[in-house]
């Protein structure tokens, strides 16, 4: 297994957070990074690092106890402006997404684990563009992908993400949830044998047998009932207050599918703020990513944490089976 | 300052809660409980407790060291059905509630803490209730009421509480979140001079400048902006899934004003389920009350935690200032 690294946006805390987890012994998979070496060589040395950088030509081209970099060559020392919208470093992240995720395409590598673009900044170059995750989509020539948003032992699941909350309610509907359900259990299915789904209701108390709302009744239960019978070990629709209590502090469920963005983000940021991880499901690759932007304001200080980039390397790793 | 205690359904866990706290020294305030001696005295020997009990006439006429019970006499050892619904339980279980609260409005004591009554029960006898608050809410006089549910350091305020969340977002209107962020403003002014408050928005991101639904900029902003002229110290609105965080792993703020039910419930369940205290705003009382049920599956089994009861004696006092 081998996993590509994208470097991000060179502006922001991408570069020292793949050198001090390197650094540190706290990447555990093999890899190799897609990105400038002279941002890392200046983040290295900006900040003391002390890391033995090796350019490759090819992604299994890799030394030992080196950080394996295959350089885009776009970027030099001068062009590295922490903390600020580079058009130069908008263009290159953006690069480094579009080969990277060729390479997985080409399985010259076997997952992608993306540090953060900025949007604004790629904008500069490429004004169609619209977030990191569509980009992935469009070079794999998918139209439609689907979040999934991770902790450790938990992971959610959206019927809808970026939407507001009265048109995410109309996508309530039977045949979306069992479609999700099933991707949900199958993607846990990667590496756990029988995963545990919950299925989150869209109203108080699951709706509480429709006195609040009918859509936990009409819709969220014949999905769930429809998913028992493919085969998948799911339960639902459950109230919403409750189960990410279930399932984060007694372990309950692998996965909580939810109806709503906030239903599942409220939870799990709150509960590990650091340690999120996002994972693309609908790709023909493996991608997850950090659960952060760029933090230009605290860019090239090394306080970074690396706690998410970590997780999401272990995820990962754990999506190739 | 003397707070009442509502027994609550006997065949719940409300009489072992109450037996157990004071046996082990945790209720801090001066108290009497409104329920049957009958009741307490069976608890008290099937569990082992050896709490002494006093029969008391009068709310302020206590005796120390004892448990104070203003006796109803309505339910003898052989009406207790640990774990059924009983109509006689059910009955006796409203009587308690209206006579405190006439206590309450009488000024005989200053703030009533109510133990879970069972809504089925008391339906046996009287078909027309809706709930416990509505109950107390009606014997005040009270058209509307407003659920906070709080933890130790951060409370959550309500638009809506059960209703479906479609109806819920139909509610999300300047005039009544401006509303909300003042009555939450001036509970917290009973213990704290300038309450931190934040205001949740309503979409992901908090609508992110309107792409995402537009309640956030054209309700929720300026009801914020009003509430700040009117000198309240007040932030919003936040992105939903970052301001529980914020409040409640860095204690940014002491109350969030949520949009909807699951918005705080998720939060505060996840954070601490059994820590939670209901308090209900807008009576000419003080009344606070614990986050559970009856329990009717664990109950006078000496399990029950007594967590958030404690917290709800607390709370209570607070408010008492």
């Amino acid at each position: 297994m081998l996993i590509g690294i994208t470097m991000g946006d060179a502006s922001g805390v991408g570069p020292e957070i793949i050198l001090k987890t390197f650094r540190d012994g706290e990447i555990r998979q093999p890899f190799v990074v897609f990105g400038d070496l002279a941002v890392l060589d200046y983040c290295n040395r900006r900040l003391g690092y002390k890391v033995a950088l090796q350019p490759v030509q090819r992604p299994r081209d890799l030394a030992d106890r080196k950080l394996n970099v295959i350089d885009f060559g776009l970027l030099s020392e001068k062009d590295v402006t922490p903390g600020q919208i580079s058009r130069a470093s908008g263009k290159a992240a953006r690069d480094y997404v579009v080969r990277a995720t060729e390479a997985a395409l080409g399985k010259e590598i076997d997952a992608i684990v993306t540090l953060p673009m900025n949007k604004e900044a790629t904008r500069m170059t490429d004004p169609d563009f619209i977030g990191h995750t569509e980009l992935i989509a469009a070079v794999c020539g998918v139209p439609k992908v689907t979040m999934m948003l991770t902790l450790d032992q938990v992971a959610t699941t959206y019927l809808t993400t970026h939407l507001s909350l009265s048109e995410a309610i109309n996508e309530v509907r039977k045949d979306k949830i069992l479609e999700l359900i099933e991707l949900t259990g199958k993607t846990l299915r990667r590496f756990i044998p029988e995963p545990r789904i919950a299925v989150a209701g869209l109203n108080p108390h699951a709706g509480e047998n429709g006195m609040f709302g009918d859509e936990d009744k009409l819709e969220i239960r014949p999905a769930v009932e429809e998913a028992q019978k493919k085969g998948f070990s799911v339960e639902g629709p459950l109230p919403p207050d409750t189960v990410f209590y279930l399932a984060l502090r007694h372990h309950r469920y692998d996965a909580v599918v939810c109806m709503y963005h906030d239903q599942g983000h409220i939870a799990l940021k709150l509960f590990d703020f650091e340690g999120g991880v996002n994972v693309t499901l609908g790709l023909p690759i493996i991608r997850t990513s950090v659960d952060h932007g760029t933090a230009f304001d605290i860019a090239y200080q090394g306080v970074a944490s690396s706690r998410s980039f970590v997780a999401a390397l272990d995820y990962a790793e754990k999506l190739c089976g």
